[in-house]
């Protein structure tokens, strides 16, 4: 079917979303055609819009359409904590929790020397810059519970001590709501390890 | 979070690919504007491209960048022999098993009173008169087997009949490699009502 090259195109093009597979590419291809021709420009405009317009916070490092964000530029933020996060889905989802009222670092990854990713490519020096401004009394550890995000952790955690700074790290362990019999092994381990006096 | 509008937007509109939650759509457009702008880039360019450039074929209905496709335009199809399929992806999934020479009609859906989709919706029109120009000798009805899809093939075979011209419908039963343990009844139901001598 030489005359579809186009519709090739954006199969192959779908393809590149996370977790989108060939089968799932052509059944997004199809429906946009026939039935969301109008859906299909909208998602064209919003992505050129998001790529142009979204940078990155020039303080927490953070998605941004402005140099600084909004976390980081209000004034009704506690300026003296600061939560270290991989990604900005992580940002947001603790954001929306409700209980930080602090502002964020977001690392864009996490320390992994076989991957070639070391200090530098999460930020550290600016991470270093805002720790030696003298504002931040507290830093607060919630990168993932993985080998990579307990050493990025462990990492920052020493740079943050080595300026006197304290350093502590989320909570880990049982959901609310979870099932002992439903847990991983490794949450339950990690939940015994972090037990206190009830 | 005020200043990523364009995040937002970006999150909405892709809840309009089908199959395309709140999450998915959140982690899409994470991926995309953290590791893969030049994806999005690429997404973006093929979706205005494919609805600029892909109209229908002026004869079969199918997806096609040119007034009439390729396999209408082909001398080396059968053009007496016609196959009815629903959509383009029916047509792809049967035209790659490589054992159809002739052509075919997209009726771009199937009849369905109740949303107000009639034999005008489905080009009935269009198909009688391609069915009375006189080179068509078969018709092969290769509409799903649901509810819908039965009365649109029971619908146009009796168009062609009409005619003179012979109206089959493809074999449905137990699929090659199919246990009959995971074969559900409509499908048995079918298979046993199709039977033929061994």
């Amino acid at each position: 079917m030489n005359d579809v090259t186009a519709l090739e195109a954006l199969k192959q093009a779908l393809r590149r979303l996370p977790g989108v597979g060939p089968k799932s590419a052509s059944r997004m291809a199809y429906h946009l055609l026939e039935r969301d021709r109008e859906g299909a420009r909208t998602i064209a405009q919003a992505l050129t819009n998001a790529i142009d317009r979204i940078g990155h916070c020039k303080r927490c490092n953070n998605l941004s359409e402005t140099d600084v964000c909004t976390i980081c530029s209000s004034p009704r933020r506690d300026h003296s904590l600061l939560c270290i996060v991989e990604t900005p889905s992580d940002l947001m989802s603790l954001d929306q929790s409700g209980v930080f009222n602090g502002v964020y670092f977001v690392l864009m990854g996490r320390l992994s020397p076989l991957d070639g990713i070391g200090p530098d490519e999460i930020g550290i020096p600016r991470l270093e810059a805002l720790l030696d401004e003298g504002t931040i009394k507290e830093v607060v550890l919630a990168t993932n519970l993985t080998v990579e995000g307990e050493a990025t952790a462990h990492y920052i955690g020493e740079l943050v001590r080595a300026r006197g700074i304290r350093a502590t790290r989320i909570a880990y362990g049982v959901p609310i709501g979870g099932e002992l019999e439903y847990t991983d092994r490794h949450t339950l381990a990690r939940a015994l390890a972090g037990r206190r006096e009830a």
